[in-house]
């Protein structure tokens, strides 16, 4: 079994490819199609990877890229998002420069989220911008950040201050690589993906329920299905605002105050732990609102503890108050006001710009006890 | 006087104005536009500029900004490209986060080339995107570095390494600062003005010879004539191909050489007077492949020289050969073949690939002489 879907974002004149695959094999078939199409020929190949990814993939993937292209040069950065930073980005641009890079050649990001991204940023970037492909291989960003063209690296102590919107030319995911990947990083990209399908699509929510016993053992059909459901949902999203002017907002549900306890925590939760914990928040809130019922929290919340997401603080100590005045400095508040992404029902998402200190508070109390 | 252009990007979708006016009255009529328009309501606005600049025009800028916008920051650079790196981007984001600004504020690059270079490129990058309007005062960035979107800063010894394409929503020019310019710097933008007429517009060319005495003693009139005149033809060929993926190299007429005699003279001369000695290689090699007359070189000599610009290397002590090289490992070389912009008749540019080591050899000896 494979699926495939296109990306395209009309308004930006962008159209890409997601593939969802269970082996690598034929990164090389869409990589000559790029070829192909004339647009594509590269000379030159730069595989960016971490040192755990590259430890286990690497050479397969180099040697399938190198039935399309001669010269395949390798990059590999420490693992961990300590990578994601200016220091780690101007020695890629340097590989790039000692080796000649010009704008018809090729980046490859082989890894998760923080290889993703970094390396976009720096196709982003490099001579104004040369192309790159995702070939994403944590769960996370297989259905998240290797979607969209989102591509930052963090600045001083704030994640993702310096970016870009740089669309990929491929997604190509090999969800075997889930095999390798640690629990808790499985766990936290199901927090995504469950989020997707509270936002966005209640038949996915319903198919996760369903199958989660599959997920959980890895299923590879399952795996395949769930990668390509939430990868459609993001696109779905993405197509029609790519640069975050409006809809795209709604992806950030959980994340509002997810990134506020992330921030608190010192980062020793993952970012996926965070937002399970605040997607509780944010149905706490809309449910408040009436919007759902209790049932419908409660269901969330089983189903983010069967994938062994927290749901809520226990074992943090950290002051409400605090996670409040993080939650309203994060960066998407806009002039002073919070805009909260609640749930109209299970299945969709709406902006509120409406929601009140005290309605927060109470809302991280929930999270906290 | 006064004149006003519209960039159109259509498959950017992308639209902002140019005005060349003789005062900076107007900026805050068009900044209530923006507002107006609903789109851009900016709740904060960051005046970038250096310290040349900052002196003379910064306090009269701040104020007409002040009528449509509360909160006015400024942050200034020391002028001179070196300031066009990491560390004077990294301060400017500081100041950004310092003062909260998220990506529904403004920034304004008021200076020349370097200060809108690097303006554009932290207004590209931050929080992956915030607006910018571009304020030129050189004659050189009036007429090139602020059209067209190109932003980027140094990189080790690589000039524009770093970068991206990303449109201002607005240029604002107001000749006058042209008075307050040195008469090299003004020399260097004429560089920029006469290749435009060279590769694009042969009535324009012959009206900056026709008017030559009154441009270079700066009467008003005759400088929006053509300052509006040269940013009407760089626009043009921006909204065919605004990522320099065909016409746009056209801009690059006299740049290769020009850029190799910029780097080997360890910048001491100015970008716009390598232009010059560039723009006489390109006439050499274009008089030689039969496509210009040998007149035509004599004049395009007779103008650069009258507006103060060296057309040989004299004084320089630079080998042939080191040019060549140079040259050749300019970063807009495409995989091993030097893309040369040559003249196809005066007011017509083409490239062509085909230019070889000997003929530009003959070419860099003739302006070493």
């Amino acid at each position: 079994m494979n699926k495939l879907l296109t990306v395209n974002c009309k308004n930006m004149d962008v159209k890409y490819d997601i593939k969802v695959n269970s082996d690598f094999s034929e990164l090389s078939d869409y990589l000559h199609n790029l070829a192909q199409n004339g647009k594509y020929n590269y000379a030159k190949i730069c595989i960016v990877s971490d040192s755990n990814v590259a430890n286990i993939y690497l050479n397969g993937v180099r040697d399938i890229l190198k039935a399309q292209c001669h010269d395949v040069y390798s990059h590999i950065i420490d693992a961990g998002e300590a990578s994601k930073n200016f220091n780690v980005l101007n020695k890629l641009y340097e590989e790039l420069i000692i080796n000649h890079f010009d704008r018809g050649d090729l980046l490859v990001a082989l890894g998760g989220g923080v290889v993703g991204d970094l390396t976009g940023y720096c196709a982003a970037t490099y001579l104004r911008g040369i192309d790159y492909i995702q070939v994403p291989t944590s769960l996370l960003s297989q259905v998240d950040s290797s979607i969209g063209g989102k591509t930052a690296i963090d600045f001083l102590k704030y994640k993702n201050m310096v970016g870009a919107f740089y669309m990929p030319k491929l997604v190509y995911i090999n969800i075997n690589t889930l095999n390798t990947l640690d629990n808790a990083q499985f766990s936290a990209g199901m927090g995504e993906i469950i989020k997707h399908g509270l936002i966005a699509d209640r038949s996915y929510y319903d198919f996760i329920d369903a199958q989660k016993h599959e997920i959980k053992s890895k299923a590879s059909n399952r795996l395949i299905e769930l990668v390509y459901g939430s990868c459609l949902i993001k696109s779905k999203v993405v197509e029609k605002d790519p640069k975050e002017k409006g809809i795209r907002a709604h992806l950030n549900f959980g994340h509002t105050v997810g990134h506020a306890i992330e921030k608190l925590s010192d980062y020793k939760l993952l970012h996926g732990q965070c937002v399970s914990i605040g997607i509780m928040a944010a149905m706490y809130i809309s449910e408040k609102l009436g919007n759902i019922s209790i049932s419908d929290v409660e269901k969330a919340k089983e189903m983010l503890e069967y994938f062994d997401l927290p749901t809520t603080l226990s074992g943090l100590d950290i002051p409400a108050e605090a996670i409040l005045d993080a939650t309203k400095s994060d960066k998407k508040m806009r002039s002073g006001k919070i805009k909260f992404v609640v749930l109209k029902s299970v299945g969709e998402a709406t902006v509120n710009n409406e929601i009140n200190d005290s309605l927060l508070l109470e809302a991280i109390n929930n999270i906290i006890s």
